[in-house]
């Protein structure tokens, strides 16, 4: 790290201080030699080590420390059963996407992954090949398809493909009052790995940022808006769920995309058609504009 | 670190995968390049840092991170005007110890600082020297007494002194539901620095575990339990605000206390007083045990 400023220069510490507070971290270390589980007790000593590291760095001040102490508390009460800030939080600070990157380590032409995100939910809809995720969702209609392969070239039949993306408002059906289900779905891969949907081409969307995590990003000159994407999360048997997203090539937003999540071989070409462009399954789409893009997916092993 | 076992040891990572997550590591930093606040840029970037490492080393999975998440929402979830979980888990992971370390350094023969802790409330009430913090909460009587000094020696007048602690069930008067205020007030040393009440002898109590903080100590085979002690916060002008406690020597707490706040100087003998031995300021105790303590306290500078 560069100290550019006198406020972030580190001071001398003396011998006798540094003893103090080496001397606190193999405390803290050592109180969790009974933890049975080796696993646990090894994450619960590593935190412990990168926390005191963060507090001695920093020579964090008690009011500091106060305030984090209050952004935290804030970040769990804004929390309930459809906003978790705390993934929010992770997600602005890079923590998710550096999970994921731990997770899935590159292998070969594996698809990469990227971020979760909160948005996701369990039960959505099933649809047929060539259906239409959007169930109603505003936006210009986009057909995607595509063939699931593995990473030696075998088409992946009968792939679950679960696909969801905000409404050109930027909002998630979970973001509504209403608890309506739209702009979300799963579908299976036909017998050849291929798969095509009509969805809405992906537009960009702030996170949700009238909260704490919201304002820090406000205070460090942060924008909360991610680059336009659309949400995959594609697994069969015997490979490496690959949770992903497509980027929208071209968007402004990709360079500064708040929670890192783009990767370029993830940014694809959303080709718009014009008015009266036949559609690929005859649906009439009267004299409204439409995209379409190509995502050929690649699953690793299970275990790579 | 040692890596004892195989759930902990380091798997090797390519240069490639290394060069990802690197990358990512200074694309999230550079996310905070235009921060107008150039102390909070470096904690930002710190923070970004130390996370991130925390995460490599320990080739964090998606499934522990979830559980940490869904940890974090319960500490957040559980924490009230009254019950602040997010201050337990810095105590019981030597946080609010270390930060007290880094803002209290080692001073000539200034007393020695310790954990705030969550139970000090603002307005306790105002005694006179000699007076009673207890309150009416139960426990043995006990008298301190000592001087206010700065370190150069000379008394310290007028110095608000505030005083709390738990009955001798272990709870302080905020953790009942019936808002009683015992166990806690301030008074100021006389204009030799003098000073003197009547509190109760300290006991050991958990701190609350009945939360996530609570089962995180279980599954991590730590006991909740803290070492006896008697908090103090010290003040004057011109000097350094002194937060502290005193232990009781013989304890057999004071070598696994759950915060990691026992310091050697804090550490008093607490003499028991049999029946009948006239107090020193003649109040009548009948055939009760009483118990005397002194704590001289010696101020830093304010500018240390
Ligand atoms: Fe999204
Ligand atoms: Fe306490």
């Amino acid at each position: 790290m560069n100290h550019p400023t006198d406020s972030t220069a580190s001071t001398a510490v003396s011998e006798q201080q540094t003893a103090i507070e080496e001397r606190l971290i193999r405390i803290v270390q050592q109180s969790f030699a009974d933890c049975e589980d080796p696993r646990l007790k090894f994450l619960m000593q590593e935190l412990v080590a990168h926390l005191h590291a963060f507090v001695r760095s920093t020579r964090l001040t008690e009011a500091e420390w106060n305030t984090a102490i209050e952004f935290l508390t804030e970040v769990g009460h804004i929390t309930d059963d459809r906003r978790q800030e705390f993934i929010l939080l992770s997600d602005v600070l890079g923590l998710s996407m550096q999970t994921i990157n731990v997770n899935n380590e590159a292998y070969e032409d594996a698809t990469e992954a990227t971020v979760f995100g909160p948005f996701f939910v369990d039960d959505a809809p099933r649809i047929e090949l060539g259906g239409d995720v959007a169930g109603g969702a505003a936006g210009q209609p986009c057909w995607v398809e595509g063939t699931v392969r593995d990473t030696d070239g075998r088409p992946v039949p009968n792939a679950r493909i679960e696909v969801w993306e905000a409404d050109d408002d930027g909002f998630y059906d979970v973001q509504y009052d209403d608890d309506r289900v739209c702009g979300r779905a799963h579908l299976y891969s036909d017998e050849d790995g291929g798969y095509r949907f009509w969805c809405l081409t992906p537009t960009p969307y702030p996170i949700p940022h009238d909260g704490p995590v919201g304002r820090m990003l406000a205070a460090t000159g942060r924008s909360p808006m991610r680059a336009s994407h659309l949400h995959f999360m594609v697994s069969a048997p015997e490979l490496r769920t690959l949770v992903t997203h497509i980027f929208v090539s071209g968007d402004e937003l990709l360079a500064s995309d708040t929670v890192f999540g783009v990767k370029k071989s993830l940014v694809k070409d959303f080709v718009e058609q014009s008015p009266g462009t036949p559609t690929p399954d005859g649906r009439d789409l009267g004299d409204h504009t439409w995209a379409r893009a190509d995502f050929d997916i690649v699953l690793a092993p299970a275990d790579s």
